[in-house]
């Protein structure tokens, strides 16, 4: 399944670490811009909260435009839209945060996103990664797909000091308190191939 | 009732594969233009899910429009409406993902889509095609329906292969990746009988 | 009931058979233009599957504006408002999508609707007639109320054949499988009394 | 409590008869108009069938404006809002829509209301008057307000023969078929005190 | 509580008379102008039933403008907010409907409102005053909160008579029909400290 | 937790004591302005009254702009958006409302917001802060979370005395009637680390 992504040399789209109620999934987040004036849509089957971390995740971007290197003029001529594949699950809850913000940085700077990586965590509106439940599991279902580095809050660092250490045999994580610490993980400095002009 | 779409020289017809409470059926995926503001609208008693798979549709035709060699411009002028025939039945699920995106594909393109030729597949935004269920179920309505052809993501092949070989006798199948592949065998490069200029 | 909608020297009213709980029933689609935009409403206590009729409905009409010989401008210049009366009865399911086209039709062209019959049938976005359920009920309550013609999809022919010949006495069938081919059944080529110049 | 209508110089206030869970009683339609773009409002704690016949009398009211010698610019230049005091019951059901129309009509041509006239009955978008339920409780309803006038749909005439004629003492009816009727008798060809000027 | 507004300079804030669940209560209505465009928004965990008599208390101010020696053009420059104090305690009914009304005239006309005064009763969109229920728990709620003089409709009258004279001592009523009546009782005719120019 | 933001050079991040399921908790108000037309948005898994809370700070801040020093101008030129972090808990109540203020009035005047401080209470619309529920709890998570101050309603004193005093120790309390005061506790005159413009 992760392989569809593995080679991905579109702008845009992250892998997060999920829990659902049949344990531990990994998730795709993906973006795209289209020409239009600003409008945010939200697709694939998303509760409340989860819409509100993809509002969250724009409304941080917009208010660290000159940090992140981009003309705020770009949010007004663009429309975009944040789809989770999967549609016949629904999902819910805040831990997809960071990973839409991921997505969302992706795709308005054109950065490749670094590839085996997969990351969970909430965001607050100042950019600030919260600790988010269901590591075991998630770390669990990370390991099935091959990932290599995990992001999370340094809080969650407790939950995985809980884990047997045979199951944490080839995965490096990186913990963070914000958000400019996941983008400097997660995002490579080269544009992907095609890289839009915006 | 297949016989009623079969010489269909119009664009933005096609069929799709369903797994509704009673089995597998077939269903038809309705597109037309009126000229407008862009609007997309859907009938038929779709819920939530097979909604937004109408939306991702667009918004993946939108963002590929050079590719699919359509004016941009045309999206801005046109409303489009997207029906799902037998409104007695509800409809939900992503699996009529690939039926949209093809039958949007041949409205904006003016070109004829493939005589019985039947298709059941969730699309993402970046149009990657992903498994669905039921397939078993489907293609016994497949067959029920004289389809000669059947697209479907690559990942249900495994499902195929657990079905009695008796009953794919007659059907030919094309195992998918990606919306390009679904739009190459599921579309003629002939335009409909009064095409309309756009 | 029906006397007061027989001398209809107006546009626009229809009788289509309905399907309720306490058995078949007559109902009347009643629709008119107001100067405006373009707005579509509907009442009568419908349910979303009937609204949607309304809408395909007029959808149709402006898709094939041309073959009606009808102006496209005028989709613009006003609002349209259709109406199923008796309000304390709610109302849904697709099968008045025929009248509710019917009655469009009539409108738009101020052409005066045939005396004496009844239709019911599912209408598609390309103008094709699907069959609907009920069919004995409806000609029982169609015959109570001195219809002299009715109009359905040729695929419930079988409906009717199931029925004791006794209670078809008097009524003359038209199956159709398009939506021409109801209008060309239903409206007359003559003007309404009065018939507004759109 | 009627008495607060009863000298009613003021255009737009009609007497009702409605059927509630507590027997018949009497309601009054209030609606004014205020500078505005055409917008209809509607308060009263009313459900969405008698919210609809706000709709479908104000849609008859614009599409007939020629015959009550409207000018059918007013519809853009006010705002309409109908209100249905004593918001601590709720109220629902098709019956008021001829005293909705009513009140609109004395409101748009400032026509004084007949005094000691009570009405019941639904209205069509074309003008026709249906028959509604729970006469025998209306009338009584009716009688303990000194109401001296009565307007019904002619089919409700059949009701009104069955109940004991003492309860009908002093009480005169007006059955009509069409909006046309009621207009006729329950609005007098004065102008109420310092009519406004349209 | 009360203390709180007692010395209110302030326009807009205006004491209610609530029945709850458990009792009488006072309630204040607070209201406030900021620049806009006419837009109305009422805040307070209010129920559906006490939001209309918001609109119905602004619609008749704006219907009789001229009376209350207003200038129309207020209504288009400004936005009006209404709020009732006590989130947590969900809120209904129309019995504030005067309360609301006084609170928007003394807004609109920086009139101060009369001390230890407080009010309970229906409005029409026409302005009469309609009668209410739980009259004694009210009145016991007033006396507790020093209340001195009480507005309500004329037709409650009957149900003071019927609390013991003990209960009633140190308050004065004040019967009414109509708005008019209530403003004149309940508005002094001195402007506010530092009254706003509109 | 609290460590996340107790270095907070940013403006609009308050800390609230709330009263969940679960006992007491802290939370963070957070809020940020975008470019815009004056549209507030507020995010966090709120309830209905909370969301009015939001409301009812930025209309008390509008209608205050002059006592504020506030240019009434920036209220049309930027968007506000409210955030209450931990997405996964959902939230409700008034008791917010002088924290989102707080929040509000750091973000439009950028002050910094005094260290280790926080706050419980309601708004009204003229500025008045109502008592709350749940105090015992919260102080003892306003404790747990190293809070030096905290800032109420007088009219919660009484609750502060019920508590026993070895629990108190510590604690200052700041016992307030007015917004005004809890901005005079709550904010200091100093400007945060690269103050915006607005
Ligand atoms: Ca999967
Ligand atoms: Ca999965
Ligand atoms: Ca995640
Ligand atoms: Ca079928
Ligand atoms: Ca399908
Ligand atoms: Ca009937
Ligand atoms: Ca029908
Ligand atoms: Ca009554
Ligand atoms: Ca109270
Ligand atoms: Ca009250
Ligand atoms: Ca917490
Ligand atoms: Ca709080």
């Amino acid at each position: 399944e992760r392989n569809k992504y593995e080679n991905n040399d579109v702008a845009g789209v992250v892998t997060g670490l999920a829990w659902t109620q049949v344990g531990g999934d990994i998730l795709f987040i993906e973006s795209i811009l289209s020409k239009g004036k600003g409008v945010l849509s939200v697709t694939g089957n998303l509760g409340k909260v989860m819409k509100e971390s993809a509002t969250l995740a724009l409304e941080y971007i917009k208010s660290n435009a000159a940090e992140l290197k981009l003309d705020p003029s770009i949010f007004e001529k663009y429309n975009v839209h944040i789809h989770v594949p999967e549609g016949a699950t629904p999902k819910d809850g805040p831990s997809a945060g960071i990973t839409m913000l991921t997505s969302l940085v992706s795709l308005f700077t054109q950065r490749k996103v670094k590839k085996s990586i997969a990351m969970t965590g909430e965001i607050t509106l100042r950019g600030k990664v919260l600790p988010v439940g269901g590591i075991k599991e998630k770390i669990l279902a990370a390991k099935r797909a091959h990932i290599k580095e995990i992001i999370m809050c340094s809080e969650n660092e407790r939950d995985i000091k809980e884990i047997n250490e045979d199951y944490l045999k080839g995965l490096t994580f990186h913990y963070v308190n914000d958000m400019s610490e996941v983008l400097a993980v997660a995002l490579t400095n080269e544009k992907v191939k095609n890289a839009k002009e915006l």
